[in-house]
């Protein structure tokens, strides 16, 4: 890709540093929300299973980074991020139950090691906290924060909605990840320069920034659940289609040939047969593509930042972009 | 009871008009919440059909009576008051996936006239748009309301973890009816007290006022569960005690004889079979005097409101509590 390049300019090393420090730190605040498994273990037991799990704080960090590109307090950055943090866990468990996914960071999910009652209640749990979170911040935090977690919601009706639908069009998808996982992204860049001393319009675009790599993300995410290592993706591949979902390959391969591509799916196929039919078909590239030009529509937005501050989260773009498959 | 006959000192007529006026103002506020069918009708159909159902409102009453004795404003009060029926409602529809309820308002629960999925996601929105309606509301009332949020998840944990544990004590059915009901009674008054010019002080005994209510009124109701009218309660009766829940009833009973009401449990007993061992061995008598305890305890805490105006949280302590069998 064509920014790929970038990070040969700076430290890279020093940034993966960084990194590691704001995901150990936000892990270690993690630890310390306030449990009380003694008071009702059904309630805590999986709060505690999901907090310790192994994601990569993706969301925490994009906080901080923004927020440090516009001299933002860390002890707010870091309410933030947890905040930020919560509602992603809150938001798996639950979809976990929805999409009937058994497996999210290479354990079993919530509602999977237990059951579907506790995995609502786990959710919930996570999704106060993450308000709880939340106390003591600028009041535009509380209010994008919930504006946003609404989209998630809704972007996650239209998916389900969308489910066994086979004339879901592109536009339709874009409306759908944009809800369900770009605007979290876009919030998390915004939260970070509404703690510091952005504008509203600096503010406006680093949702922008995070919003266009959100689409980047999922389609990555899409291409990945078929392209992937199932070790790295710590999950089962291939569920998505299983399941139905309107993935960005499903979309385009539509788009692409309707008639060839409802014959091929009506079919007993195998994942490497997937495989095989996106990328002969071109759909694969298609989709890298897509990935390529939002990434670049996201770095563009970046000019927005006053003073050059703005490495780190070329870096970030670059890392959470070359995710391998 | 002793408190009843105060309603025969005021205007009776005249509070029941008081009280349906913050319940319709309550209804429209609520029909106001911008949802949007058009973009997901699976997120959002279940959420107006929640919205339209025949709930009571007692919880923005409580916060309105309370917050008119302290001075509140108006608006302000509207907002505590919804963001609560919206939490009472979020509650609801997760608890009925949880304990398996098919009537709720004497419709159908909502994942029982959608499916599970759909009830976990309109319970998120419920929850959200709460989040949503206490913008511009002091801080501590969202402090205030998330950290009792979470005692109500915690008390639904509590009330899971006691299901089929039939060694469970008053103190710990206490402790289950204090986080999960009670407190939720209790923030409705102080939010309405906070919202107003109340002193510290005079916040938590609002506070207490409406814990001891909340006490009250979930004893009230496990006895409803056996001895009230169907057609009142809108939901079918007699399935906690189906669901092996610690029900008041249950726990006393146990504690007065258990070998004699061990030996009861273990029979296909119909409703007609409790409501008969729950009377003649003076069970009713005794979770009832517990109720009027309760309220009594209540009663008392409203002295803290000065100049005498506690007269509608009197009346509104009786409406409740006078629900008929």
């Amino acid at each position: 890709m064509k920014w790929g390049n970038l990070n040969l300019m700076s430290d890279t090393s020093k940034f993966i540093e960084h990194i590691s420090f704001i995901q150990s730190q936000t892990n270690k605040a993690l630890s310390k929300i306030p449990l009380k498994p003694e008071l009702t273990s059904y309630f805590y037991d999986p709060i505690s299973y999901v907090l310790k799990g192994k994601g990569k704080r993706l969301r925490p960090v994009l906080v901080h980074l923004a927020g440090q590109a516009f001299d933002a307090q860390p002890d707010d950055l870091m309410k933030a991020g947890v905040a930020a943090e919560l509602l992603h866990n809150f938001s798996l468990v639950h979809d976990d139950i929805m999409d009937n996914d058994s497996k999210r960071h290479g354990q079993p999910s919530v509602h999977y090691r237990w059951d579907t009652s506790t995995a609502i209640l786990a959710g919930d749990g996570l999704f106060i906290f993450s308000q709880l979170s939340l106390l003591g911040l600028k009041p535009v935090i509380g209010q994008r924060f919930n504006e946003v977690a609404l989209e998630v919601c809704e972007g996650q009706g239209i998916d389900k909605q969308f489910e066994n639908d086979s004339s879901i069009t592109m536009q339709e998808y874009f409306v759908m990840i944009g809800k369900k996982t770009a605007s979290f992204l876009g919030l998390c860049a915004e939260m970070g320069a509404l703690l510091g001393d952005a504008t509203k319009d600096e503010s406006d675009e680093m949702f922008q920034f995070g919003f266009n790599l959100g689409i980047a993300f999922q389609i990555k995410d899409d291409l990945l659940e078929i392209f992937g290592e199932e070790k790295t993706m710590g999950k089962s591949l291939g569920s998505d289609l299983d399941e139905n979902k309107q993935t960005v390959l499903a979309v385009l391969a539509r788009e692409e040939n309707e008639k060839e591509w409802l014959h091929f799916n009506q079919q007993e196929n195998t994942l490497i047969d997937f495989k095989n039919y996106f990328t002969s078909n071109g759909i694969r590239t298609k989709a890298e593509n897509l990935v390529e030009n939002h990434v670049n529509m996201a770095v563009r937005c970046l000019d927005a930042i006053p003073g050059k501050k703005n490495k780190d989260l070329l870096e970030y773009s670059n890392l959470i972009m070359n995710r391998d498959y």
